[in-house]
């Protein structure tokens, strides 16, 4: 169902070099309630994983089309539900600053092209599992190096 | 200016009590230009400091217009320029998830009203001061605890 209403919402990404802000998905189709529910895992409850991404010697940072693509196949490998993206495209540099906000959370990226580098974070709650859209990100990027921490956000002891 | 432009586009949050979307401010004056450069401090280099930000105990985290508020407050004074705003107001628990996209990064808020729990992350680069923003969270939402890391991104020895 989300794929489907991604579909009949989605802009021409030709149409749109520059920035590109899409959504609301999921809307009016019964997702609105709160998907980002408490996770339990190895004994520990918490609200969410929040990964802090490097990519170092990464390609195609400066390609907005190629990143906004990115984004949406990683917010859709790892399960999450994509309710808003927006991407800004900074001149002269190339770099191109922005977020995914999700049903569970958020992705965002922000990349330097002149120095190959770029900064995401990944934060997931509920059933979605943001270790996935690692893969993704290598694949899309071909970084030579990736670094990548997980937080436990909002852990408690009950 | 950007305070200028910020009034020319602002919406009356009283007319958008579900989901905000707004922006972009700071468009066509000049202002598109990249202002994530690498920070240099005390001999490192490096992309831009990321605050992990999580609240306990706090209030108001399921009042959208404040929220929302506050987050161009946190911009407002730590002197980043705000680009592109959207919070996503679920139901039925009342929790609030959303982005500021800045010329400088982010800032994410993500919030458990029932759970009286925030998750928020600033990240800025260049010349903008995000510790400032921390206080402007405290008032807002007068958290019992609140716990702040640091991160440095993008880390480079040069």
């Amino acid at each position: 169902m989300e794929a489907q209403s991604r579909t009949a919402h989605a802009e021409d990404p030709t149409l749109a070099p520059s920035n590109v802000t899409a959504g609301p998905w999921g809307a009016g189709e019964g997702q609105d309630a709160c998907k980002d529910h408490f996770i339990a895992r190895n004994g520990k409850l918490f609200a969410g994983s929040h990964l802090i991404i490097d990519l170092w010697g990464a390609a195609r940072l400066d390609d907005l089309t190629h990143v906004r693509e990115t984004l949406i196949e990683a917010v859709r490998v790892a399960g999450a539900t994509l309710l808003h993206i927006h991407l800004h495209h900074f001149t002269p540099n190339g770099g191109i600053s922005g977020v995914a906000v999700l049903a569970e959370s958020h992705i965002s990226i922000h990349t330097w092209p002149e120095r190959e580098y770029a900064a995401l974070d990944v934060f997931m709650c509920g059933d979605a599992e943001p270790m996935k859209a690692v893969p993704v990100l290598q694949r899309a990027f071909t970084p030579s190096r990736i670094d990548c921490d997980e937080l436990l956000r909002g852990e408690v002891n009950e």
